[in-house]
C-alpha cells in the first residue's frame, strides 16, 4: 500500500514538473472587459491558460491597483484582485505576467460607461413578453448553425433541435409586439450553449435550444447573433421605449462549460461521492424544523446529471457570477433580470448578488423563478414581512402561487375554497410580501402546458384569465404566441409548448404576425389582448391604483382598481349561467358613479345598479361620475 | 302624517310616564359577585330590573368608590363604574338605589380570593380531553330536566334532545381519564342554555345540549350541576393534578338570553335591516385588498338566525364579556379558555379581552377556534410574525391547518404535495407563528366527522395519526370516545358525532369505561393511546424538545424530538408495502446512538442502520447511546 502511494506521488510530481516546464499562456480573462466609474471599485479577474497560475502579475495603469493575486489548486488559473479608483480614465490596461524569463502581456479594456438607458427596471406599468429566441423568428438564416460548435445541427422540423430563431428575427417583429401593447421582452437565456447533444438522460438528443445550459458566460450565442446582435436588440428595444429582461442562471452550468472541463479547484462546483440530484423541495430552506441534510441536498444536489451545480459559497465562484451579472447589465443595457431556478441557489450568495446589482442600478428589477405551492414559501424568496431568520432582499419574483390560482379559478367548480375563490384567497394573503405589486404574474411559461390547452380550448375562459392577468396587481408577463391562440401540452415533451411562431421562419406557409395571416378567431384573440394591454399601458390606475376585491359569490368575482383620478371595475362570472349582478354590495367603491364605459367594447352602461354578466365572462368598466 | 307622528309621540310619552310611575326593582346585578385584590381595580356592574335605570345609586364601603352611574336607552338598566382599592377588605357591599321616596338596597359580595390553583394554563406538556358533558356520563339522574326551564325534555334515545350527562358523571370518570394519560379537560360550554326548542331552521327540534346557546352568563346550567357542581369538578380535577379548560362564546348569545329579550340599548347586538348571516369568510379580515362591507358582514352578520351577534364595539358589552371571563376564571378556578367562533369577533375587543385575562392570570392559555384553510390565515388570529397591520395577542389557537394535513396524510395518495407531504409542508411554515408549540392540535372535534370514520375504520391509519398527534409539536387535544373507537359522520346531523359514551348512562348495556366492557380491539386502542399519552406525559422531550423533520420519501415520514437529555425518533410508513428504512440520511440526529427502545412495545432495536417499517405503521423509538 505504501509503495503504491509512493509511486503515485512520484508520478504526480513528475506530471507537475512537466506541466510547469511548459511555457505559460493566457487564453482567457473574465470578465472580458470592465468600465471606469462603477460604484463598486473592486474587480476580480479570472485569468486562464496553461500555467497561467504560475505567473507573477503586475499592472501599471493610473488609478488601477493590483491588490493581490490568488493562486488556486489548478495552476491554469490566477485570480487577480483589482481596485479601480473613481478618477481612473478609460483605456486599455496591460496585464503583465512573468515567470523566469517568460513575460506575457494581456490587454484588458477599461471602457467609459455609455449613456444608453440601462437598469431601468420593469414595474407594474409594464407588460413583459417572454420569447424563446430559437423558436420565435429567424431573421438571419446565415447564423442557424456553425461547423465549429459542438452541436452542428439545426432543423426546424425536429422539435428537439435548434430551429434558427435569432435576435434579427425578434428585431423584425418589435413593431408587432409594440402594437400588441408589449413594453418589455424577456428572452430565455442567450448565453453560449455550445454543447454536445446528450446521448442519455431526460435531454437525450435534445439541443440546448432553450439556452439554459451555459458553456461560456462571456459569449452571447452566435446562433442568436452574438454579443453585437444582442446590443443591437437592446438598442432597438430602447429606441421604441421598450425594455430588455435577461434570464440569469446562477445555479448551474453545462458540463460542456469550459471552466467545468478544467476546474479551477475541486469545490468550484458542488461535488458528491455519487450523483445526487436536488430534492427540488424548497420547504427545507424555510422550515424552522428543517434538517441540514435536506437543505444541502436541495441546494447542492444537481439539477440534472449534466448540469453541474455551482458552489456559490466559493468566493471565486460568487465573484465570477456577480461580476458577470454586472457586466451583462452594463454592456447589453439590460433593464431587469429574471433569475432561473432561484430556490436552488445559496441564499447568502443570492442576497449578495442581488445587492450588487441594486447598488449599481438602483431601479433595476430582479424576479426569480421559485416554483412553490403557497404564499409563505413564495414570500421566503422575496422581500417579505414574515419573521424568517433569513431575510431575502429580492425585490420581486415570479408569482407561481397566483399562477396556480388562475388555473384553479378557470378549471375548478366554484365552491367554498375552490374555483375563483382561489384567486381571492391568494391575493388576500398579500401581506406576507413587502410589495406584492412587484411580483411577476403569468398564465403560463415555457415550462408549463400552454394556457389555451390547460383551459380546454375555451375562448370564454381565455378572455377571463387574460382579463385577470392584465387588470389585477403585479407585473404581467405573457408567453409568445398565446395572442394568436398557440396551444400545446408537455406531452410528449417540453418542445410541444415551444413551437415556432408561424410566420417567423423561412418557408412558413402562414404568417400570423400579420392580420391577413390570422384566422378570424386568432384576430379576435389578438385584438382582445391588444385592447386590454394597451388600455393597461395607458392607464396608471392599473399600474399603481389600489386593488379592492370583494368576496366571490355564486361564481362571480368583482374587484376594483382605483386611485385619485380613476376607478376601474372588473366583474367576472365564472359560472355557466348569465347573472344579473346586484352592485349594492360594492357601494364603497361605486358610490358617486352614475355610468361606465366598457373598456373592451367602448359601450356605455347607464345603469350601474344591476350589471348583466353573461356566463363565463369578464367585464372591465371604467366608472364615470 | 304629522298627526300620526304627534299621536305616536303622545302615546310613547304616556307609556314612558306609566313605566316611570312604577316602583323600581333590582332583579339582577352582573357580575353576581367580585373579589378584592384583583390586579384591575375597575369593575362595571350591570344593574337590571324594572326602572333600575331611574334610581340614583350610592355605595358606602371602605375602599370602594362609585365613580359614575351610566343610564342607557332602556330605563331598566344602570351601569355602575366602581373602583376597588387594593387595600379593600372582603365583605358585602350594599348598593343603595334611590328615587324620590323609594330606596332599594342590593347586597353585593366582595369575596377574598381563594388559594386554589387557577389560571395555570395548558402547555405542550398537557393532553386535553374534549367532552360534550351532556353526552359523556350521567352521574345524577335527578338533574336531567326541570319543569321550570324552557325546554323541559330529556331523552337519551333522541339524538337531538338532552341526554342527562353532568359534572357528577365526569367526576366519576376522572380516574379513567387520568389513567388514559389525560391531564386537562375541555368541556363544551356549561353556561345556562335555558331555551325553547326551535320550531324551524337548522336546529329545529334540537336542544342546546351542546351548550353554545347562552341564556344567562352567570349561571352554570343546573342540568350539569350548576355553579356548585362546576366548582366541585374543578376541585376534583385539581386534586388529581389535572386542569380545566372552559369554552367561551363571546360572539353570540341565544335569542332566549334574558338581556336579548329586554336589550339595554339598540346596539347591544349587531342589528341589520333584514336578517343577515355572517359570510364565514375570514379572508376579509386579513386581506390588504379587502372590502369594508365584507369585513362587516363577516363580523356583524349573525351566526344563525337565532344567535344574536353581540356588538363588542359597544363598551358596555365589552366590559360585560371581559368581566364574565375574569369572574369565571376566578370562581371556577379555570386554567385555560378555548374560544368559540374566534374569527367572528371584533378584533380589538378580542385583544382587550385576552389581555385582561393574561393580566390577571399571567400563565393562562387562550386558544380560539378559527376555522381557516392556510397558515397565513391561521397566523393572523394568533401571535404571529407576519407584517399584518393588526397584531393579535392570542397566545394559541386550534390548529385547523394541521388537522387538515393529518387528514390528507392519512387519506391522500403520497405525491409531490400530497399525502404525508402535507404534514411536512404545514409544519415547515411554522415561522409565521410566534410560538407554534402553543397551538392546540387535534384529529377531530365535536363539529367534525369522527376520526375513525374519516379514515375508513382503518386501525393501522388510526395508530399512525394518533402517533403524530401525540409526538409532534403543539398541545394535543382528544375527543371523547375515540380511545374506545367511537365513530360517526355528521350525516344526517351533528348528533351522530356526539353519541353517548357507552357505560356513562343509567341502563347502558355496555360499560366501555372498564376493561371488561370493551372488546379486544377497543382494549387494544385504549392501551395504544394510553401508552403514548402516558409516555408523552412523562417525557419532557415531547413537550419542549426541538422538532426536526426530514423530507418525506416514498410515503415515509421521519422526524425527531430532541433535547439535551433525550432523542425520540418517529418513523412512519404511510404506504401499502413494508419498507426497509435506510437511516443514513438522518445522521445529524442519530450519530452516536447505537440502539433504541420501541416505546410502544418496549422491544430493543440493536440495528439502527436499517429500520423495518411495516405498511401503514408508525414507530416511536427512544434512541440509546
Amino acid at each position: 500500500m505504501k509503495r503504491i502511494a509512493f509511486t503515485l506521488l512520484v508520478f504526480l510530481s513528475a506530471c507537475l514538473s512537466l506541466a510547469l516546464a511548459q511555457p505559460a499562456q493566457i487564453q482567457r480573462v473574465n470578465p472580458i472587459n470592465w468600465w471606469v466609474g462603477m460604484k463598486n471599485p473592486n474587480l476580480q479577474l479570472l485569468v486562464y491558460g496553461p500555467n497561467a497560475g504560475t505567473l507573477t502579475y503586475t499592472i501599471n495603469y493610473a488609478g488601477v491597483k493590483l491588490l493581490k493575486t490568488h493562486t488556486v489548486e489548478n495552476p491554469n488559473y490566477a485570480f487577480l484582485d483589482l481596485t479601480i479608483a473613481p478618477t481612473t480614465k478609460a483605456g486599455t490596461i496591460q496585464i503583465v505576467g512573468k515567470r523566469g524569463s517568460q513575460t506575457l502581456t494581456q490587454p484588458f479594456d477599461l471602457k467609459a460607461r455609455d449613456k444608453t438607458p440601462k437598469g431601468q427596471g420593469v414595474t407594474s406599468a409594464d407588460f413583459i413578453y417572454l420569447i424563446m429566441p430559437d423558436r420565435f423568428a429567424n431573421g438571419d438564416p446565415g447564423n442557424d448553425k456553425f461547423p465549429d460548435m459542438l452541436d452542428t445541427e439545426a432543423d426546424p422540423k425536429n422539435p428537439y433541435l435548434r430551429h434558427g430563431g435569432d435576435f434579427k428575427g425578434i428585431i423584425n417583429r418589435l413593431d408587432y409586439l409594440k402594437d400588441l401593447g408589449v413594453t418589455a421582452l424577456w428572452l430565455t437565456p442567450v448565453l453560449d450553449n455550445d454543447e454536445t447533444l446528450k446521448k442519455e438522460g431526460p435531454d437525450r438528443n435534445q439541443a440546448g435550444y432553450h439556452g439554459y445550459h451555459f458553456t461560456d458566460h462571456y459569449k452571447i450565442d452566435k446562433r442568436f447573433g452574438g454579443n453585437a446582435g444582442y446590443i443591437e436588440l437592446a438598442a432597438a428595444l430602447h429606441a421604441r421605449g421598450m425594455k430588455l429582461v435577461q434570464d440569469a442562471v446562477y445555479n448551474h452550468i453545462s458540463d460542456d462549460h469550459w471552466f467545468f472541463k478544467d476546474k479551477p479547484m475541486k469545490d468550484w462546483v458542488n461535488e458528491w461521492p455519487s450523483y445526487t440530484g436536488s430534492t427540488h423541495k424548497e420547504q427545507s430552506l424555510y422550515d424552522p424544523h428543517g434538517a441540514a441534510a435536506d437543505k444541502k441536498t436541495l441546494l447542492d444536489g444537481w439539477f440534472t446529471p449534466f448540469l453541474p451545480d455551482m458552489n456559490q459559497r466559493n468566493p471565486y465562484v460568487a465573484n465570477f457570477l456577480i461580476q458577470h451579472a454586472i457586466w451583462s447589465t452594463e454592456l447589453f443595457s439590460l433593464d431587469a433580470w429574471r433569475i432561473d431556478t432561484y430556490k436552488y441557489n445559496d441564499l447568502a450568495f443570492m442576497n449578495r448578488c442581488n445587492q450588487a446589482l441594486m447598488d449599481e442600478y438602483p431601479k433595476i428589477h430582479l424576479f426569480g423563478e421559485s416554483v412553490v405551492n403557497n404564499p409563505v414559501g413564495q414570500a421566503f424568496f422575496v422581500k417579505n414581512t414574515v419573521g424568517f431568520p433569513f431575510k431575502s432582499n429580492q425585490p420581486g419574483g415570479l408569482d407561481f402561487v397566483l399562477y396556480n390560482a388562475f388555473n384553479d379559478a378557470l378549471n375548478q367548480r366554484f365552491d367554498w375554497d375552490s374555483g375563483v375563490n382561489r384567486i381571492h384567497q391568494v391575493l388576500a394573503q398579500d401581506d406576507v410580501y413587502a410589495d406584492p405589486n412587484k411580483l411577476v404574474t403569468f398564465l403560463e411559461n415555457h415550462d408549463t402546458d400552454r394556457y389555451l390547452s390547460v383551459i380546454g380550448d375555451d375562448y370564454d375562459k381565455y378572455k377571463m384569465g387574460v382579463t385577470w392577468l392584465l387588470t389585477t396587481r403585479g407585473i404581467p408577463h405573457w408567453y409568445y404566441g398565446t395572442e394568436i391562440l398557440m396551444k400545446g401540452t408537455k406531452n410528449p415533451s417540453d418542445a410541444e409548448v415551444r413551437k415556432d411562431f408561424p410566420g417567423g421562419f423561412p418557408g412558413d406557409k402562414e404568417n400570423k404576425f400579420e392580420t391577413a395571416g390570422r384566422t378570424d378567431k386568432e384576430n379576435a384573440a389578438f385584438q382582445f389582448v391588444r385592447k386590454l394591454a394597451t388600455y393597461r399601458r395607458d392607464n396608471p390606475v392599473l399600474h399603481t391604483g389600489k386593488l379592492m376585491q370583494f368576496l366571490p359569490q355564486d361564481g362571480t368575482y368583482v374587484y376594483f382598481r382605483y386611485d385619485g383620478s380613476k376607478t376601474v371595475m372588473v366583474a367576472t362570472n365564472t359560472g355557466d349561467k348569465e347573472i344579473g349582478l346586484d352592485t349594492g354590495r360594492f357601494a364603497e367603491r361605486m358610490t358617486g358613479f352614475t355610468s361606465a364605459r366598457d373598456v373592451l367594447t367602448d359601450a356605455k352602461l347607464t345603469d350601474l345598479k344591476l350589471v348583466k354578466l353573461p356566463a363565463k365572462s369578464a367585464l372591465v368598466l371604467e366608472l364615470i361620475k
